[in-house]
């Protein structure tokens, strides 16, 4: 698995005032970890998405398990890769670490998702391109 | 269950390039309508969690589906309420409806933490008194 | 001239770890004040952009004095109104206030902008339409 | 002038549905820009305020000019510094670079903050220490 590691030095506005980072933040370095991990990979955003016909790689489910708290001028590390393949979506993995140790472990569900052929408002969840596949595998 | 309808207006920040609601801010509002929930049960915050000697209502783990997106200037409800109550924890249901349709269905454990009385880095999971769980059930 | 109050719950993510307000919160608002008070003159937007032949009113300046802190669960008063016209710009004045108190004072400058009939990358400023200058009078 | 630059590269949370920056942004990060200052100038925060007997340096006043517009993927410069001290105040200058051009020009005034001594509730505004001055200047 092709892992990307996208480094994060909280900021005062990302911590709440409980002195913690607030945790719809991990939410926005997941999806930030995602579009590095593309980008890293050789499939710059949203280039890449023109190039096969695609609008975009909409998330359909978020999941994190918050198993210590971080706070403000801490440096995080947020390993990220795809762990699943599915002809109908794909399961990318977020780990971050605090200091090395494993604080937040969570997961996005999202589809490879092209205009719809007969509803002009929806979107179709196609199967990610072998390239693709191939260049985060 | 007591349930909380917390309103939220889409704003042109809320939104991203896509001209939909970036997936975090959903976690912000599920944040928003726990404390509303509380609030309007008549639980202040923190006063609530100062008379019952906790720092308050961590969260353990979060997780979201994402139905149908949202765009700037439409108008959310979000109807929060505790579905299930355990000596360790508490699950928040999160239903957000756009124009009367369930567009994402989400949840956050939290836990009832009190400090650890042997760690002092530590917090330690309460069971939720009788009187707050009353008011939210 | 025409004013629009517009009223913001301060919620736990917008506090930082000093328990106040995240300053670039209140540009936040001051954004959210500028389009409501267009929205509730009965100028909806972004369709009276696509009416005139406008992509929008950028920002080009913005400024802000903070007289006094507010925290989480305080309720918020944004009072916005357009205060200057020129033919290049317009000035919205945004007052907030706390409890009758007023705690922040700003304003942004803006443009009425079009594209640029020569050079398709950029904007050009043009005046504001009578019957949108009226409607904000 | 001791100038700290501190690289920010564009998410796709940071800009909106006109694809550009939402402008409260570059104010979060003239907020980080100062800290980042602060601390590469060997002066740690928050430990230097209490070693000085200080709660902070609150924002009284922020400005920024937008000169031109950025969009997700591009990678800013914000180049921060001390620009004017004052017994009551001081002003950072916070100038953001695009591929080298100069895309928002802004300013923070800010004071050092101590408890009033007679008014619990309130700041009283202090000199700025020779130290901390010579450090930044």
């Amino acid at each position: 698995m092709q892992t990307n590691i996208h480094r994060v030095w909280i900021e005062w506005g990302d911590a709440d005032p409980a002195r913690i980072v607030f945790y719809p933040r991990y939410f926005a370095w997941f999806d930030a970890g995602t579009r590095h991990l593309f980008v890293n990979a050789g499939l710059p955003l949203p280039e890449i998405f023109d190039e096969h016909g695609v609008v975009g790689i909409p998330i359909a489910e978020a999941n994190a398990k918050f198993l210590a708290p971080s706070k403000f001028g801490d440096e995080l590390e947020v390993h990220s890769g795809v762990s699943e393949w599915s002809d109908r979506y794909f399961i990318l993995s977020h780990k971050v670490y605090n200091a090395g140790v494993l604080c937040v472990d969570g997961w996005e569900r999202r589809v490879w998702a092209a205009p719809h052929p007969d509803k002009p408002d929806r979107l179709k969840a196609l199967p990610v391109p072998d390239v693709v596949r191939a260049a985060l595998s």
